[in-house]
Order: C-alpha cells, then structure tokens, then sequence
C-alpha cells in the first residue's frame, strides 16, 4: 500500500555543539518546519508552496530543491514531485533552516519511493542543498536531521556518521537574536590555524562530551561543552553573548554555546524545568539591551524526521 | 587487617594512542613490572632493590621515589617506606616505563595507608614521577595505568580523567624496536601549530573512537585510529613504520599507530588469534630488515594495577 504524498515535521538543529565544531550535531523536537511532499504525474520536481520564508521557488535555486534533484538523479526514478514548504524556522538564524528542507524532500522521497535509499545516502543528496544554501556541502546540520539526536561527522572522504547515545533528560534551549550572520561571512572569520595546545583541548573535549553523552554523565557533558578555538572568534558578532553565557550557566544550564554559525546561543541542561529557566534567564538578557529575539525550549529529538497526519 | 607489605603488577601503557594525542591512553594486561611496597619503621621512602634496568636508586632521581614522595608530602603520614622494583617495561619503549614505577609506588602506599586517596589524586602524585622522567607531568601514561582500560585526560586544569569502556574482545600488539627515542627529543620535532582542517579530522576521530568503544563497534574503532598531526612527523624516526602499518592492517588489525612518543608501535585487533597474526607480520618486518625487537601481544588490562602473591 504505497502513499502518494505525506506531511512530515523538519526539525531544527544544532551544529558545531562547542568544542565539536564541524563534526557534532543534534536535532530539536518541537521546533522546526512542515513539508508536503506528493508524487505528480509530471517529472521533476516542483516547489508548488512556500510559506512563512521570502525563499526562491525556482527548484535550482531552493535548498529542497536542488536536495531533491540529487536524489532523483541517482534513483533514475521516472517519477515527479511537488513539494510544499511551510517555514518556521528563520533563514540565517543558525537552527538548520536550510537543512530542514533539504532534508526533508530527501526524506519524504525515499518514503514515497519505497525506501531505495540508506540514510547515509540521504545525508549526501541534502548536503548539496547546503552546498546552494552556503557554499559548502558540510553535513553538521543534515546530518542530525535525518538520523535524529546527536550525530558527529568522523569524515566526508567517505562519509561516516556516527549516532551517539542521547541521555533522556536532556534539553536545548535556543535564543535566537533577530540579527542575521550569514554562514559564509561567519565562516570568513575563522583563523584557518590553531595552536596545538588549544587542538588538544578541544579534542579533550570532543572525546569528553561523546563519552559524556553515553554515559548520562550530565556533569561531564557540560564540563566538556567549552571551545577555545570558535567561540573566541565568531561569538564576537552576536551581541551579549558572554552575557547569555553567564547567566544560562547560574540558572543551572550545564553548557552554553554557539549553534552552527550564530547567531543563535544555544544551552543544554538537565530536565524541562531547568531549561525554562535558563530561557528566561537568556530573555531577560535580550530584553534589558533591547534585541527582539525568538527563544525555543526543546528536548532532544532522537528520530530526526517524523511523518504527521 | 592491614598489612605491611604487597607485591603488585604494575601495567604497560599506550599514550597517544593515535588521534587521542596528549589525551588517550590504555592499559595492557601481561606486559609491565613487578614492585613490592613495604612499611618500614624509618621516615621517608627508601628504594632498595632495582632489577632489570639501570635507573638511579636514589630517592630523588628515581620516578617511583619522586611520585610518593608527592603522596607522603599530602598526607603528612609519619610512616616511612621501602620500595623494591623489578622491571620488565624498558626504559625508553614508548609503552610507559616510568608510568608504571610512579603509579606502583603511589598506588600501594594509598593502599598501605588505608586509601586515604581517590585514583584522581594518585594520578596526581605520579605525575611528579613523569615531570622527573621527561619534563613534563603529564597523565597520558599514569591515568590508565591506576585506572585501567581507556582513560581520557579531557582537561589538566582541573584534572580531570575519564574512564572509557572497553570491548570485551580488542588485543593490543606492541612491537619495540630496540632504538632510543627520548620523550623530551621526540616532543621537540612537534610542530606547534595545525591547520584547522586538520585539527577538524582529528576531533572527528577521537570521537568516532571514543563512540566506538563505548558501542563497542570494532569497525569505527578501527576507522578512527588515524592521526594526521602527530604521526607523519615522528613516525620519520621510527625504522620501517610505514611498513609495520601496512602488514599490520594486511594481517587483521583494527589499526596501528605510535604508542606513546615511540618508537613502540601498537595494533588493535579484534580477537587474540588476529592480534597474534599481527605480531608475526610486524616481527617479520624487523626480521628482514635486521632491527632488533621485543613484541608483545596483550588483552587490555581494565583494572590497572593488580595485587599479586
């Protein structure tokens, strides 16, 4: 009994994760987009909707798009689409708006198409949605999408994602300030040499936070969220940052960071109640210097995409 | 019931252990030296036999001395001690010589004195021992031998040490070429900096290996011992590295890197049968090429040091 079209939930993500800058990544539960996807008896695919985002609509130039063709592509399937996009994530806030679309036709494809294809191959038809969306078809975003809670990219030359144990009790809070960094100007910032010293404490770090992560070590996961070689740099453009910083840790958040490129400040902690705090904490931030912002509250999403009725 | 007098092992170690350079080490479980620790009715810490080695049996120049006195200099005991030490690790091996003397003696005399310290301060005394030995008190060496099994140093300030699960099945094969490379001359040639690709691909693999052994996924463990910093340069002063490599993944190993600052090169293996076929491959080389060596081939030791009769 195949389906010819299904509405499915995109969610929003976390990449870099402090310290695992580039390679770790997590997706959210109750932030994110809505997409349609349906089969159509003309090849190709169409973007027939698109709500909530000025996006282009042209297929080659929309994330979904452009993810989808790539699939389409490699399955020489004689089929077509349509594809309805219904944003709620912001472009340039630094959540994966672009991964949620371009992971989402992919996704919604393979469904519709009885599953031809692995999730890793997935992961390499959305990651050129991202190569339109930033010029670099980096997997720190789509990744988590697709295999859902924390997913770290070990390589790309091959492509190796690894899902890593997420505790239960684990929440992400989210501010977003309504400013917008571009990915590629964020990535322009970045020094392109570290110090060795600074290299082992960050991959400390990684192997801390991974092995925080399995173990439900709450302490150890947020010991491990620090990163002397980004943060110091790209934290700089989003304002009140070391503000947020402080004030998420004394409400009780176990680590605080910058969420993909920014500016989005994201904070783990132990438990709802917690991460309510910390939002508070971060929007009383925002609030006293005068920045509008979005702030989200999540636990951590451990199945990626899910299909809605 | 206290007692005056144990005879312990005291484990070999693999530092580095590729990409975890500076942060990951390991126990092994057939391969290190014998101490006995006793109580004696004179103050202070006497060393009063040393076989197998000619290291200096004064209380100051010698490893052992140095890291309990580190420990009687915390505890402000009135007791005194004899320390007898019966090496088998040699001097210089890249697997831990001085480790396992400092860790023995700080490990037995806790045990002497009815524990009054945690592993983590233990790891703290001995790595007095490893200042003496090369300059630098770093816990690469110390951390595994007292706690056994994988251990991550994710952080020196604070000291903080992570124990890491260990598969059931994985073997190590030590090959030691008989050359001397010194710690401190190895350190030396490190280059200071790194590109930030680089340092990307190896925070990627520490946490695929840290994944890895904690799902204990042979195969990721196995993808993630590269290290692309560290090893291209030291490896230059190693006879035949390339080529121990190349045999050793030809036979069946996981992976093979330096172990510690060399010249010992370390395999894992998934099962003792491949890890034996690994030590035949890498001796061969050796064979042929006329280097002197001694090889080893070792369950990983997840207890540490062991009380023996």
């Amino acid at each position: 009994m195949s389906k010819n079209e299904i509405r499915i939930f995109c969610p929003a993500t976390i990449a870099n994760v402090s310290c695992g800058f580039d390679v770790l990544g997590v997706a959210l539960d109750n932030v994110g987009d809505e997409m349609v996807i349906r089969k159509s008896a003309e090849k190709g695919i169409r973007i027939t909707k698109l709500e909530g985002q000025d996006l282009p609509m042209d297929t080659h130039q929309n994330v979904a798009g452009v993810a989808g063709l790539a699939l389409l592509a490699e399955s020489g399937s004689p089929e077509g689409f349509e594809i309805e996009i219904y944003k709620k994530i912001k472009a340039g806030s630094g959540i994966g708006s672009s991964a949620a679309s371009s992971t989402g036709a992919v996704w919604a494809m393979n469904e519709l198409l009885g599953k031809p294809f692995s999730t890793l191959d997935l992961v390499k038809f959305a990651m050129e949605g991202e190569r339109l969306a930033s010029g670099v078809a980096h997997a720190d975003n789509v990744a988590p999408a697709l295999f859902g809670g924390f997913t770290l990219v070990r390589s790309y030359e091959p492509l190796d994602v690894i899902s890593i144990h997420c505790p239960n009790e684990l929440y992400a809070t989210v501010i977003h300030p309504q400013i917008e960094i571009k990915t590629s100007d964020s990535r322009k910032i970045l020094k392109t040499h570290l110090t060795l010293a600074d290299g082992i404490k960050q991959w400390g770090n990684v192997g801390g936070l991974v092995a925080g992560l399995f173990t439900e070590d709450y302490d150890l996961i947020g010991r491990s969220l620090q990163d002397h070689i980004v943060e110091p740099i790209r934290s700089i453009l989003i304002p009140g940052f070391d503000k947020i910083k402080s004030v998420s840790k004394e409400a009780g958040a176990l680590g605080c960071g910058i969420s993909g490129s920014g500016p989005s400040i994201f904070a783990f902690s132990k438990g709802k109640d917690t991460a309510q705090k910390v939002a508070e904490a971060m929007t009383h931030v925002y609030q006293k210097i005068g920045v509008d912002y979005d702030v989200h509250v999540s636990k951590i999403n451990t199945e990626g995409i899910k299909i809605i009725d």
